[in-house]
């Protein structure tokens, strides 16, 4: 099964595709789509879209994962990421994917086993699980490969008892 | 010149197509796309934006006018706003339509003069202005309604000045 994690933003979307082999988590690609501070927001959101579209039809994933932000800060941030997800689910809904969203605390607890780990402790562990060399950067993109680990964990534990998971 | 204009919302957004002929305001076609509860984010943001597309291809706006929402109330509200506000500009981006964004005081102050003015001052105003026996329901069509003539007022002095309105 193939799962892609998705960190959403307008300026940085993280994107890490996984292979779950068995009880083996192999990463395939990673990285992330980026667009300029400046331009037009409708042109940053058809970059993304544009991006997102090229990697899920390069990179074909099975079911894609998105962070669930909870913004107690800037509602203004929550509006403009709200923007760009909306265009990443868009082109993953066109293909038919089944989508898992996740809190940050839920990414937390199936990478640490712990829902109230620091950052840091979330990324070692991706790099040990996908038996990387380093801790991918930026930050966007290892989250994106902890909440695609995320969902490689839980989705074959709901798939199991009632299909995906879903919101 | 026709103008879209646009109340963005995942459940309901409003839409107001409106023609500019010299100083006068024709409405073309106005009305609000729906979705259903319960169904999937991803299905309805596909919706929205098969939706907008249709629309968009159908009546042919020179531009397009979306409201610019700040939030003080509820986050949750402002990411999922922000998720059909991004299809919509996505699916206005990619016919290369200029899109204007006005907050709700700016949208006040064209229509009625006053920036805050209440809801139902702007309902009156936006009839007079397109000549409608009645107000148009629900909410989010006036609202769309009156970003389009908001739009229309503030783009032809932009225009003279130095473009399309833009953020």
């Amino acid at each position: 099964m193939r799962v892609l994690g998705i960190d959403p933003g307008i300026a940085i979307m993280g994107f890490g595709f996984i292979d779950k082999i068995g009880h083996k988590l192999v990463p395939v690609q990673y990285g992330c789509i980026e667009t300029e501070a400046g331009t037009l927001p409708e042109v940053r959101l058809k970059q993304i879209y544009e991006a997102s579209c090229s990697l899920l039809d390069k990179y074909k994933p099975d079911t894609v994962a998105v962070e669930k932000l909870f913004f107690n800060r800037n509602v203004t941030t929550a509006f403009s990421v709200g923007q760009a997800r909306g265009v990443l689910l868009l082109a993953a809904a066109q293909r038919g994917l089944p989508i898992g969203e996740y809190t940050p605390m839920q990414v937390k607890q199936a990478v640490v086993g712990y829902g109230a780990a620091e950052k840091k402790q979330v990324q070692e562990m991706v790099k040990m699980f996908l038996k990387l060399s380093v801790v991918p950067k930026p930050d966007d993109v290892a989250d994106a490969l902890a909440v695609a680990v995320c969902h490689a964990h839980s989705y074959s534990l709901n798939d199991k008892l009632n299909g995906a998971k879903r919101r």
